[in-house]
């Protein structure tokens, strides 16, 4: 590891900001606190941009995907290929976060870090698979050293330093296992507590997957103790590319707003790596899927949605932007009490 | 009351038309029910529009405002002439309601039943007082019944059919108190549990604002037989006015969502006088007024947003729209399994 660039400290706020922003909330023609964490959101973004009247006009989504390994060991609900198709659906603009791309006007990619077929070049597919899916960490590491270090890298190298917000998303059959097995590690819990149903896999598929996860943390055991260690035995290659994305999305000074499961598994990762990147994230809705409220707790995060959904792709994260447009809409445009004459509490 | 308007049914919804948007939703592109509330908001929507692309493009945001002759009990943390400051502010565009109905591109009214002095005609506003604010309910009735009638009727008026969405607004210093009132009788639960700080007020107005609802419950104790009657003695006419509006929109076939505190007491009232609109309203948010949970559980509403927004206007329920056009974009363009060609579970 001759460059570790994901070491170097995030970009720093000014606290002089946050609170030139929350004197003016105390200003404006409200009872004071009275919009609740549409204000905390608010004050954030002036201290993210620098301005006091923050902006998120331009949004980036960036969906990682790659197939895993583990899926051998009969752990999702979906066949393998659904990745791939998936993926053609993303660019096609009909799953749910093309969808909602095109609603936000944002910036959007798809990017192939590891498929284990093959595909076509399409417009808006980013083409860099890096293995052919993981290998199946209940028997081997999900990805050599080196191969982490090149999804670290994709990830960065996606990052559009002119955006005012990055929402980074998964794709992978199998993911939700080796996000539950990251819990299982950096939260330590066992695997009775961090797997869930992920895309609706049966009892026996449960009780296949929390084996799975078993067997990968016997395997692994001691080699499991940096949080790259961890992302390389472990984890999956979208999810090291989002790691990636997020280490440099806090570096390059552009707010993050986290999705759901498998997200804030990597965003859990990019703050042990670098603690500095957690003020630099918002966490968009607490997942159905069960462990994610541990998860959610560990990083102190208090999401803006409980909408039971649990699709990942950054489906949550794009829902809950318009929340952010609201909020910053609010401090940028309501009247002040002097402004608008009228008289405090 | 000769014409019993409200008491008429609500529009029926086609179960056939829930079913099959059910279907729908089971055919898109995701592990079924992963978009969650998301899903059940696109399949009301449907039933509501009788339509397999349902439409949240024309949003209809009325705020009725009056003030309340219990602020002579000394229970609200601002000034009474604050309401009509704030009617100015809503038709000026600096409340946070005029900025988000903007950003909805909303129909946008303010409709003054009964501030406690006459105001200037002003663009945006429909200026037709009932009285100079309610009487003081500790003392007496609220309002008559006449007025009681008129100002439902005027709810009635604001409803435009059509809408796609129809969210009630409401501004009275002192109508927390009005609406604790209300959820004590209606909920049978006592004012120290349906009252909470408002806008902001300190111990000692916490302590006046439950002594002044006893006192009412005191003095109006049997008469509270029926809705009508409680909102006559104790209610005000900004929530008589939304009442109103409830009722007629339901009959109208025109989707409701409830806001917070204030309109969710609307809310309970409207389906007490006529159970049959309790199936045309969502619930956008669950207010940090502590007994609004008490409301909705009521109401068995499972709001959309917990943002410890404690506003008013209207407020929540438009920043809870933006989720309402996210849900029926999801719904109306995201792929089907077979349209994609992805493989299901």
């Amino acid at each position: 590891m001759t460059d570790q660039w994901f070491l170097k400290p995030a970009k720093l706020i000014d606290q002089a900001d946050l609170d030139s922003a929350r004197s003016h909330q105390l200003q404006l023609t409200k009872p004071p606190g009275s919009l609740g964490q549409l204000e905390d959101i608010a004050i954030l973004f002036c201290g993210w941009q620098k301005s006091v009247t923050p902006s998120c006009k331009q949004i980036q989504i960036a969906v990682f995907a790659a197939d895993h390994g583990v899926c051998a060991q009969g752990v999702s609900a979906f066949p393998q290929q659904v990745t791939t198709q998936m993926v053609h659906n993303f660019t096609n603009g009909g799953a749910a976060i093309s969808v909602l791309a095109k609603q936000l006007n944002a910036e959007f990619q798809v990017i192939n870090l590891g498929l284990i077929s093959p595909i076509d070049e399409t417009e808006g597919l980013i083409n860099t698979p890096l293995m052919m899916g993981t290998q199946d960490f209940t028997q081997h590491s999900a990805m050599s050293p080196e191969i982490l270090l090149d999804a670290l890298n994709a990830g960065r190298a996606q990052i559009n330093d002119k955006a005012d917000l990055f929402i980074g998303g998964d794709m992978g059959i199998g993911n939700t296992s080796s996000a539950s097995a990251i819990y299982s590690v950096l939260l330590e819990q066992s695997p009775e507590l961090t797997v869930g149903p992920g895309t609706g896999v049966d009892k026996d598929g449960l009780a296949r997957k929390r084996k799975a996860i078993y067997q990968a943390l016997n395997l692994h055991g001691e080699q499991l103790q940096t949080p790259l260690n961890i992302l390389q035995r472990i984890g999956g290659l979208e999810i090291a590319g989002l790691v990636g994305a997020y280490i440099a999305s806090a570096q390059a000074g552009v707010p993050i707003l986290v999705d759901g499961f498998i997200t804030t598994a990597a965003a859990l990762l990019a703050c042990r790596i670098n603690p500095s990147v957690r003020a630099w994230m918002m966490f968009s809705h607490k997942s159905a899927e069960p462990a994610h409220t541990l998860a959610l707790d560990s990083l102190e995060a208090r999401p803006l949605l409980d909408l039971q959904m649990r699709l990942g792709e950054g489906s949550g994260a794009a829902v809950a932007a318009s929340l952010i447009i609201s909020a910053l809409a609010l401090h940028n445009n309501m009247a002040t009490f002097a402004s608008a004459g009228v008289s405090e509490s």
